[in-house]
């Protein structure tokens, strides 16, 4: 990522299991604003203040916070309307890295037809922006990627190899996507955790059709 | 590759289009030594000491030097059991930024059965290294990844996901990889530059089967 020049540029931040997945629900689900962090440190001066913090590190919620990444933590009556503060151990980094963009979306297959409908109606060049896992690629990221590769093609230029690439992998992938990912790294990195629920749903296209956009520091539906 | 932990492992370089080819056509054919080397200037020092000098930048033979890293260049019978300075853009990059590897060695096409029969006979971890074009992705490297992986994945524990797509990759390409890659960006990068014969040449199987180990600083055919 330090190789690409984000400047004028509308980047999608994909982070399937769990942190996109989980902010398109959280928005969906009625979540008024998301405060992305990098540290457990900033999340703990968030929580001080009073406000809800959600802390994932490693796949676990982390001790002393009000809840992880799981979506479903989000489908909440109780948070409609709320800030919500988050930190992740890959998504929230890749959101605020990416923040000399034009435009910051984030994507996953719970809002791809939206995603996708709403980067056709713009003229900004894209970049597709996988969280990956601490700094390497995965394989869930990349299957996004190339669905909305896929999804553009016939109206936009595709510019770069590794595109070329995720869209050969969705290819593969489409019939059964839950099925091709098992063999990924996440099975090994997550399964213990008890996320078998979570994977199925953050693989379900248009569950939380929401449009979270990265502004001002703060995550919200773009209106 | 900052995020990867090379010591102890034996690492793979991989430059298809055209470093990694030209090394192994080059041993193969008799050259005894290549010095790789970052940059031009000092790549003119040993010109100015003498050394026969190849230098390649964005495709193209840099004025001044002996030649490129066109791998026909080094089917020469005058160079036999001489030492050769090499420069490319992408290639011998790599190659210096690995030394932390345990072992470090040059994969093609060219020299497939040979490096993968080696690889197979010798016990470290494997990292196959692609050297992409300007430090990003491209197909021909990753599609080069995923042959070495499918050879070795029944006597080899596969661990990142990247290697898993790099075989999806090869698995698609590998009826016809000249069409395949047809639609890869080196089409672009490299199509005026003649190199055709080259990239014909750069795919096929076992043509030149040296097994090019770079070590004190010098690449040179494994004994």
């Amino acid at each position: 990522m330090p190789d690409y020049d984000l400047r004028g540029k509308t980047v999608v931040i994909i982070d399937i299991f769990r942190a996109s997945s989980a902010i398109c629900t959280a928005l969906h689900w009625g979540v008024s604003k998301i405060i992305p962090l990098s540290t457990l440190a900033e999340a703990k001066d968030y929580k001080n203040k009073g406000f809800i913090v959600a802390a994932e590190r490693g796949g676990e919620v982390v001790e002393g916070f009000d809840f992880g990444n799981s979506p479903f933590t989000f489908q909440n009556e109780k948070l409609k309307g709320k800030t919500i503060v988050l930190t992740t151990s890959n998504g929230t980094k890749a959101i605020l890295k990416a923040f000399e963009a034009n435009q910051i979306l984030i994507g996953s297959f719970l809002n791809i037809t939206k995603l996708v409908s709403y980067l056709n109606s713009q003229e900004s060049d894209i970049v597709l922006l996988c969280a990956g896992w601490k700094n390497r690629f995965n394989l869930e990221d990349t299957t996004f990627a190339g669905a909305v590769a896929e999804r553009l093609k016939s109206s936009v230029h595709i510019e770069s190899d590794s595109t070329l690439a995720a869209m050969d992998i969705y290819l593969q992938a489409a019939g059964d996507i839950r099925s091709y990912l098992s063999k990924a790294s996440h099975a090994k990195r997550l399964s213990h955790l008890d996320i078998e629920r979570d994977i199925e749903y953050c693989l379900k296209l248009d569950l939380a059709p929401s449009l979270p956009v990265f502004r001002n520091g703060v995550i919200e539906n773009l209106v």
